[in-house]
């Protein structure tokens, strides 16, 4: 199943199911369906509403070395707001505050029941499915602050989407790529995780409840760089939908 | 105005504003009043169901000094997660991961209105009311992570309430106390704070859209410890209504 996000005449938000040139409307307290629209008739939006956005820090072995740290011996988490979710094809606000704002190709789980003490062995039973995820970075008040929050808080520093495959399952040669205007940035295999998904959520689940529509990003591959007025990003991962957005103007002074 | 959270006889959560002995039941949509209980028979639930905390981390001179760091020059702020909640009266659990659960008595904004680059002029008119926050940390797991996500992200690490005031202002000379088992151990005035509500409501909302029932946990003063199986730790806060909280058994292994 292919499920994407949608936001109607009036901005609301609901979720539907692709199929071919149709989209099957999902009523969002039941899960039932409502209708059918023609797949170039529907706004897309992110395809979760979540609650929280769990994100894991270094989690490939490459870029524990790019980033001469030592490989770490249990997953460091953090959080990103629900407010910094953005949908494919839209574009990232550049903060004033930062001069370099960073790219960052992840796999992202999406959490389908509410998951607590969840173990390794269940773990693939809490999981609705997988989509790409950008972890937009301000790197250099990543360094300034040492918490993480403010430099990959802001609106519009969580792209993910547009479509959380259902029935797609990662595979350690599954490609993990990040593109800029075209060219190859980040380029790795899913085995090089050092945590894989089923740890990660019953790692995250035995600190905090994941609620349905929850995302786990997983961390990012080798390859990370900075993004420039007007670029396209794209994360693509195996056979999921990519996730493509544009990197927007320099300063947002003016929009305030 | 005086709001508290409820929870009705199937767990739904409700507002209502407290007036001597009734509480008057608000429609969370409308915020309208639709009916009116006595206050003993009302189950007590959090004021506010908020989609993020976003805390301050450093924000009172001796605090600072307590744990011999420089004073910052920008707010230091991260998030707990709104699954970490916990109301008036009930207990915080004891994540086996931790050997050491501390305290942290907070001054807590609670958000009125969507807050977006907003200035420290108009800070004021986004506030909905303030509240007591405990900030409670496994001060063990926030040395190791680095990060103080896992730290201060398991349920139950945000207990704040039990009302929020819409009338009352913090002053230079407001007092805030947490009392362990009725002594005191954290004991200053918020005139000491080193960033103001104001600041930190604009600071952040430069950073991330606020939204309705969003708290901002603005800072402990020094005074931090832990917390032992048993313990009633409150926080008192000039005139506020004190919460109360209990601390639970060291381990939670047998609940799994």
């Amino acid at each position: 199943m292919k499920i994407i996000g949608i936001k109607d005449e009036r901005d609301r938000y609901s979720q539907g199911i692709w199929e071919g040139e149709y989209v099957r409307l999902l009523d969002m307290k039941t899960g039932h369906v409502i209708g059918e629209k023609p797949l170039e008739t529907v706004r897309w939006d992110v395809p979760s509403r979540p609650s929280k956005i769990v994100a894991v820090g270094l989690n490939y072995r490459l870029h524990a070395e790019e980033l001469r740290m030592p490989l770490p011996e249990e997953p460091v988490i953090f959080l990103k707001p629900s407010t910094a979710v953005l949908p494919h094809r839209e574009t990232i606000l550049w903060p004033p505050q930062s001069e370099r704002v960073d790219y960052e190709a992840e796999l992202a789980v999406v959490i389908g029941k509410e998951a607590k003490h969840v173990s390794m062995a269940e773990a693939r039973h809490y999981i609705l499915g997988f989509t790409p995820f950008n972890d937009v970075t301000a790197r250099d008040l990543q360094r300034k602050d040492g918490q993480w929050t403010r430099a990959k808080g802001f609106d519009t520093f969580a792209p993910f989407g547009p479509v959380i495959d259902t029935e797609w399952w990662p595979d350690g040669s599954t490609s993990i790529r990040l593109r800029k205007n075209g060219v190859i940035c980040q380029d790795d295999v899913l085995g090089t995780m050092i945590f894989s998904v089923e740890y990660l959520v019953s790692y995250i689940s035995s600190v905090m409840t994941l609620l349905p529509g929850d995302v786990i990003a997983t961390g990012t591959p080798a390859g990370i760089g900075p993004m420039a007025e007007g670029d396209e990003v794209s994360v693509e991962i195996g056979g999921l939908h990519p996730l493509v957005n544009f990197m927007g103007k320099r300063s947002m002074k003016d929009c305030l």
